[in-house]
């Protein structure tokens, strides 16, 4: 049975990165949208492209988290991604 | 460059419906790895296991995002899988 939990904890591990890799893949992308959104000077925070994004994650959630959770979590990515871009856009400022 | 906004965002849909993805996997491992604690007799909540994880996701971060980021979204996501197994714990006492 403990090498059962060992086999599980093993198969997490490997998920994690590859959420971290997901994760720093959307980063970029995140990135790459608020350099071509400056340029056309559209604000960065829009808050209807969060609610399609959040309704076709729900409305493809096959669980078992819940949709709430599921909102919950990507609205924590959203703003990680938001954060990083106005990081970026501080940065280009101070250059 | 509107042209290339909508690309971007495509991708991005596409990274959010692969990111759903993980999450989903991720929880069906955590509540497997809750019902193999619970006949084992061990708590579901394993600070040092945790700590553990995020310490290896750490060391593989590529970035964008920093650290500190990278650790609060995993703690979202590891509070979400151990409420997912308390629920299905009290479900269990239901029946």
């Amino acid at each position: 049975m403990s090498h059962e939990l060992d086999r599980l904890r093993a198969q997490m591990d490997e998920v994690n990165l590859k959420l971290l890799e997901l994760l720093s893949h959307r980063a970029h992308l995140a990135q790459s949208i608020g350099q071509v959104k400056k340029k056309q000077g559209i604000h960065r925070f829009d808050p209807e492209r969060e609610r399609d994004m959040l309704e076709r994650i729900t409305k493809s959630n096959p669980g078992p988290f819940d949709n709430d959770t599921i909102r919950h979590l990507f609205k924590q990515i959203f703003k990680a991604s938001l954060d990083l871009q106005q990081k970026n856009h501080k940065k280009a400022l101070l250059v």
